[in-house]
């Protein structure tokens, strides 16, 4: 079987496994409907710290220590780590990563990151450079909130299509140990900009990364919809999800009965004000981590294709009038079959 | 042979080539000592654009089209992009490549990431997931200046031992094909952080990581400072090389026989004015793509290990006191013996 398919893709061979994964999240995604599901909910948003920014690495830091104890691992088995978070030059990875010394592939993919860290473990094990590497990315609501809007301290309002930045990391450690699933194949995703200026509207500048993606992850897999039990993009939220449905029936894709988003799944935007859903590199991770995961683990669910969507924008890029491009990454994850 | 070689390295068995490489920078580096080596000096350091940061994203452009231009190749041929910059949330890479329309791993290692995206992309093609792949850094001397320190207009002063973002970018076409220079080893490096806090001085910053990454190396491959025609660190400057040679005397490799340095290399400090050196994911790009990488085609240099190294700090993380921890990568590069 060749490794390469279609045009963006990857099948792999000696597909790899999710050994362990672990989540942590702050207060308000422990109140939502999956409060129940995640490892470590912790009441106070600094997690301990004095910055909104170490809480963050805080996060890093203790979703690998989970993972890594839940697959009675230390640092030293682990050969890279692939990090990323949503912060200007990743600090909250740099900080939170240090002590663990090992090395490490610095990642940015806005909140697609989680896919992209899943997409390079799982080549980089499959290529056999390592037998265990760990995937890990985050996001905090006030740094995020800090680095991107306003400081919480200004009590800005914020329009009904603004997305609510998740606090929280997972992180997940990839090896050729079995176990009950595996990421069996990727599709890397190209920047999409369809001219979207709005940052308080992500869900709609991150749909057609998400809608190509899909697209060319059943072209290279001459795959349907309905050969995935759910498809499940990352944080395009009420708004970003309608427009990806219409953009893929645009191209001959009915995707509307197996498709959910984690920055749905996560809020009840309802009671929680959370707006058009949860968003950052920190949603979808702990949602696959918390939720879809346990479901691949136990076989309710066979198989699913993640794809975590990113927003490429900064401040600057924002002031100066520059769009909002996007992109986005397909996971594919199967419950081994025995 | 077995490619994982020792805690942090890989020999690759099927050794990727560099096949084609381009090189653009700004005035001042035109001016430098190696300014007859570049494939495109512009008088004009916006490139013709309205912003710095569009600057920086033309420059990303160039060097790729110029890169793809010397291989006769179109960026239909290119499987996959390898691509960061030093700005917050990455924007010269996403906004000067996303008209190329490829699938995109976006990187952030600060200074490291030529070293960075070159380990990926060897790692990438050797692997058999692609045939033709494309690393690409930058940096911007006034975009830098702007996120890092202040903007150009405040006219304010540097110390001696401050760094000088070079403006510049270059990209390298890493594939199967067979041409004079390969990519036959890596070795990923650790943060390291010794507590250093000045931001004006990160040479100091890099140069733990750099030993480091350096000193493994050696370990991995059995290798030893005499087995390198030269060992290019990226942008230590003048300090941090004078670090650098110490804390490897004391690790018991005297490397001052065949070290260079990047930053040392680019600007005549004499007469340029650029302090301690050059700096920046452009400095060690443009160095190894216009100056090195020529010696290694032509044999004038057999063997040569690349070591690029980041400082990772940003003004969040350094106005709330934190440290500047630094990172570094190994490439091993060597010219094909036939």
């Amino acid at each position: 079987m060749e490794v390469q398919k279609g045009k963006q893709s990857l099948q792999f061979t000696e597909a790899p496994f999710i050994i362990s994964s672990a989540s942590i999240v702050g207060k308000k995604e422990g109140e939502g409907p999956l409060g129940e599901c995640f490892d470590m909910v912790c009441e106070d948003d600094k997690f301990g710290e004095d910055t909104w920014e170490e809480a963050e690495s805080t996060l890093q830091k203790e979703a690998v220590a989970l993972t890594l104890g839940k697959a009675e691992q230390t640092s030293e088995d682990i050969r890279y780590l692939f990090a990323g978070d949503l912060l200007g030059q990743n600090i909250a990875t740099s900080f939170g990563l240090q002590d663990y010394s090992v090395p490490l592939f610095g990642l940015y993919g806005a909140c697609s990151t989680c896919g992209e860290s899943l997409s390079l473990a799982a080549m980089t094990v499959a290529a056999g450079y390592a037998d265990q590497v760990i995937a890990v990315t985050s996001s905090h609501f006030a740094s995020a909130e800090k680095q991107f809007r306003f400081p919480l301290e200004y009590a800005n309002q914020r329009p009904l299509s603004a997305t609510w930045t998740v606090t929280g990391s997972a992180a997940f450690l990839v090896g050729k140990k079995k176990s009950k699933v595996q990421i069996t194949g990727i599709t890397t995703g190209k920047i999409m900009d369809y001219g979207i200026k709005d940052s308080m509207n992500m869900g709609a500048a991150m749909a057609p990364a998400a809608a190509d993606c899909i697209a060319q992850h059943f072209d290279d897999f001459k795959r349907s919809p309905h050969d995935y039990d759910k498809i499940i993009t990352g944080d395009l939220g009420t708004i970003g999800k309608e427009i990806l449905i219409d953009l893929l029936l645009e191209k001959g894709y009915d995707i509307s009965q197996v498709h959910t988003d984690c920055g749905i799944e996560i809020f009840d935007a309802a009671t929680q004000n959370t707006g058009a859903g949860g968003s950052g590199c920190g949603c979808s991770a702990v949602t696959l981590s918390g939720h879809f995961l346990k479901h691949l683990e136990k076989g309710s669910l066979q198989r699913i294709l993640f794809v975590p969507t990113g927003a490429l924008l900064s401040t600057v890029s924002f002031n100066e009038g520059k769009t909002v491009p996007g992109i986005a990454h397909a996971v594919v994850l199967e419950h081994l079959k025995e």
